[in-house]
């Protein structure tokens, strides 16, 4: 893979990823790298005239995402399904996706102009929700964490009727049901009680939230699963669909949601840093000896 | 306890509820009891001019309350303050709280009119929420389970600054907090991994919902703590105070939600019905030998 | 696969394991089929001459592995290396490996002579125990469910460094742990806090028993990582490890023990009964709406 | 409480503790208190000539302990039934039960001379084993933080049948039963999945430890509760019942342990150290946000 076109997408909010924006877009450009920038990012490093859309940017041979876990979950959407490699500079506090710091910019350019990187593929799941009597997809969206579905702040429980390749599980009695990827098993699913799971590996993990029932377990299936999930009984409440913690849509009671992997998987490029075991004892503090 | 005035209260959506109404008030008034009766079910037993509001029903030297738990709930936020005891008839599945079945009514009435009943004296909580520079007193209400303090369903980590009698003790990063009673362990803060409490004992419970550090593990304090939680970041998403999963309201950041003690105790009356272990064994299968 | 040459291995203990053995050996030999018989099977059914070593037995097409869970476990440990593919008749309680009723016993046959059945490939482990300098290899042996390294009864925290593919990850301070594969996600592992993983999948699990850390979870890598574990401190308990609870070793502060995806794994038929999911409802009530 | 002996129990093993002994033995005698020492502690520091047995050191006003929680542990057993309150001073680790550092030494000593002190009472366990026909008491012992029932390490899993004051609850099958103390919430009891519960509580948990039915959950009943634990089955390995961690004796099927409230609380002394909460950010790393 040559580098004659890399993207830089940013957090807009965010000043800090504005400023190392500014920086990587110089850098690059003074080695004959050919630079797409989102329109917000052009006009705030004063060069308007150089904005482009989501889309256009999606379309390098590599994207720069300058942001936290957050902005990578929205790239990794737009460039799902073009395969577009993604590099991360973390900005604010290290995540699970993140990669590379501020600091470590240059060097990291370097090694991607130099070929010095690897890819990791990252499998995504597909969301659909289906309502009524034809069935007709009605919304989708790809997911690099997770899909949730779950009931609203009344905190009434949720029947959720599961099958697996169009076989019947079981109707987790629960607030909400967690349908992650391994690179989803370190954020919600975590907290749900959910497995930490290599982010290599190809599998679908369902986690209900807060079960009703004392028998739920996490459950792994495999990767060419397809989990089917209604929602049963009407609820007074509203329940939602969100995918990666973004974006989502509301349910009715009888709606249908299937969840596969998707064709496309995320694409971060690695140059050097930090591995998922090393992730591990940074962020949930594996490698201490905490002992109480 | 001579039992000269029984009151009658049923949940009104339930027509097995009214049936058992009309057995109950025939009986009873047979042997000489004044019955008192809600508006709703004197109308729906066709003796409309004997209705009387809940306040007055609750003046009785005992109530009956016909539902099942959610009912009992309800009814015991009326009658805390007066210390009226409740004798609870279930219909529907058997709960945690509900204590005679439709068919052992007149035993049951028996029972309560010789005074072979025993009084189950049940910690309730007081929940008050304080907002802005007056700390005043904005809303209050009783709890016989639970305060459950959570976000909406956009799933946004809420974070709870928790102390105890004014100390600080933990900022939970969560999608929420459940303080309960023992009475409440058997219900939300089960399904979100609490431990079961004896409901005779005097302590609350603090379990986070779904907590996003791994650290986070069900708290009990002794029965004079009082809690305090702040809601600390500005939150997007709504976040709402709810009681015995039926009343609530909703929260901004900053507001200051206390839980203590209340000095009124739920009072239940038993007649040599199940007791609590017999309860984790039918309801939660403590007896079978469920091995794997 | 045609099925010329039968094997049946029988647990010696069970009365009833012998009587299906025997209606087997005659139902079969009627059809044209050669029996392999266990020398305790011949024995018992009165026709001594006729039998094997299990090294014999296992060299057959096919082996009916009569007994429970326990015996197939320790039948497949014999099977693995010569990818003799097994059919639990399971007596006594249904287990998650045991497949065919003894009341279905001839229907069964019959599907495995005319060639209706599956066989359902299930990952092994292969773990050996190395000590000293030299770091022969000392001890070896293959898990269908687990390996197991554990303390013993005094109680003492063991502290067991692990890494995966040469590279450290963590120590854990806990009671011990269990490495298993997603055929044993079902057994001790979920006593343990782990997920349960769909049997066709490629994947160790690595869950501690009792971390006296809060921070530990169960954790699953990919089918060709290679984990090492070493007893880091001198206990003064003894520890040891077990292969699918049934065999084991004791180990020595500083033993190294490998475990890693076995080369052959095990090969179970299946002839149209429950899968994993059916499964899942029967033996953890998964189906059953069990709400409290 | 005026203190005018003072007794000092020392881990004998460390170092650190005599030399704190020592330092502790002359501040005092300069200031008119009479100063027990365990003859080890006498011996060590050149003075054997005032060794005294144990239970003559614990006849003192109040007892400084020098060691870690184990060696608190072992010195509440010796002090329970004559109520000697213990003033812990912590060498190595900071530990939940540990209160004053050696640097704070003399400060804590002024105070405790001077009356500026309180007195935490702790409730503890008395725990009974009964065998045979006469039941007579066979073995007893006090506990600070635990009894625990564990079966050796070949991993059986052990039957314990479970009584409240003479109630038949349950009987679990796991890798055996933690019964705790509130002090001892913080310790085994967590690792087995426990809430964690004010110290100053009196109730008694009942953990089980990797149960093999997911419907177990940790238990909490009245302090008054009499817990009566049967081992079931005729186990092939060895049972043991462990108190605190550190005495313990080994059970037949059939034996009967009984657990109860002793009706002798630890005492331990605070000189305006950490409190229970200030322990679980500093142990427990609950004041920290460790948001992944």
């Amino acid at each position: 893979m040559f580098m004659r076109t890399i993207g830089i997408m940013a957090n807009a909010g965010k000043d800090a990823a504005l400023h190392v924006a500014k920086a990587a877009d110089e850098y690059l450009r003074a080695r004959g790298v050919a630079v797409l920038l989102q329109h917000h990012v052009a006009e705030e490093i004063g060069d308007a005239g150089r904005g482009l859309s989501d889309s256009e940017v999606t379309d390098a041979d590599a994207v720069l995402v300058m942001g936290g876990d957050g902005t990578i979950l929205a790239t990794s959407r737009e460039c799902a399904s073009k395969g577009t490699p993604m590099l991360p500079i973390h900005l604010g506090r290290f995540g699970f996706l993140t990669e590379v710091s501020p600091e470590d910019l240059n060097p990291a350019l370097d090694a991607l102009l130099s070929g010095n990187f690897t890819v990791d593929e990252r499998m995504m799941l597909r969301c659909e929700s289906l309502r009524g009597a034809d069935e007709e997809d009605q919304a989708s969206a790809f997911a690099l964490n997770d899909v949730v579905i779950a009931n609203g702040p009344l905190s009434r429980v949720l029947h959720l009727r599961m099958s697996v390749n169009g076989k019947y599980v079981t109707t987790y009695a629960a607030d909400g049901i967690i349908i992650a990827t391994p690179t989803g098993s370190t954020a919600y699913s975590l907290s749900a009680g959910g497995p930490l799971v290599h982010p290599s590996m190809q599998t679908i993990l369902v986690t209900p939230i807060c079960p009703h029932t004392l028998t739920a377990r996490a459950l792994l299936v495999p990767e060419d699963a397809e989990i089917t999930i209604v929602v049963e009984r009407d609820p007074q409440d509203m329940v939602r669909v969100t995918v990666d913690g973004q974006v989502g849509f509301p349910l009715l009671a009888g709606d249908e949601i299937k969840v596969r992997r998707s064709p496309y998987p995320a694409r971060l490029l690695t140059v050097g840093g930090a591995d998922f075991y090393d992730k591990l004892q940074s962020k949930l503090r594996w490698g201490e000896r905490m002992v109480y």
